[in-house]
């Protein structure tokens, strides 16, 4: 049997994956048709206000899929050090966000769609949230349940 | 701006792809359920006969949603190195893989689930391949169009 560093403790794991929304650049959205046709793709983003900001194409499956039913799954990290996020999604025409969002993500993306029609923020919301590095970590690993932190 | 290395050329991606495809461990799976339900989540595979070869409980949602409509698609590598893989799924009972698949899959997982009755095999097989770094190799990134190289 493989061998895994002891697993971590729940209050690690919850410092872990909100150092990786703080840090990390890029997320795997995984989206579906309303007839059960799935997308993923990678995305940049940028955490604000308790939300993964993102932005896309209007054209898109992602922002089409979205547009439909708003449900969705990130990932973040590595598949050996994983953190899932199931989240319902808001999608935002490019003149509609916030200032202080839309700064952020302008900060930290070194670009900014604002005003761009052909685009659209996508702000996604974490319900549950997910992380294990190993098997010995599969127990546990729920740090979010229907939006609130259970650490 | 940012700045990135060339473009690779299409012959060089379809090389990665493949020693991808040879060497990688894990693979992102998302799937969605009949009325548009997304799931996401990393398997081991092992690449055989011109399929990716992974196993799950046939409770998890993947499993049970690759059963309704068999429509995947599989990511590999990190999020700057992407590969892209629209694939069909077949669920195989854990009794039902041919000997060659299962010990092909036992070799490089290191376990065999065969004649394990909680857990299923999945195959899939590419029907379309992307693959691209940057913004710059975002043009010509399709490397498969249905279930034929075009490279």
């Amino acid at each position: 049997m493989a061998t895994f560093p002891p697993a971590r403790e729940a209050g690690q794991r919850k410092r872990d994956t909100l150092r990786r929304l703080e840090t990390d650049e890029d997320a795997w959205v995984s989206s579906a048709s309303a007839d059960g046709a799935p997308c993923l793709v990678p995305l940049s983003f940028v955490w604000h206000g308790g939300r993964l900001l993102m932005a896309t194409k209007s054209t898109n499956p992602t922002a089409r899929n979205l547009q439909g039913n708003g449900a969705c799954r990130i990932a973040l990290g590595p598949t050996r050090d994983v953190v899932l996020l199931d989240c319902t999604a808001q999608v935002i025409a490019s003149d509609a966000l916030p200032d202080a969002a839309g700064e952020a993500f302008a900060e930290k993306l070194g670009w900014d769609p604002r005003g761009r029609s052909a685009w659209v923020f996508l702000a996604f919301r974490p319900q549950r949230v997910l992380a294990w590095r190993e098997e010995n970590e599969l127990a546990a690993r729920e740090l979010m349940r229907d939006g609130v932190w259970v650490v």
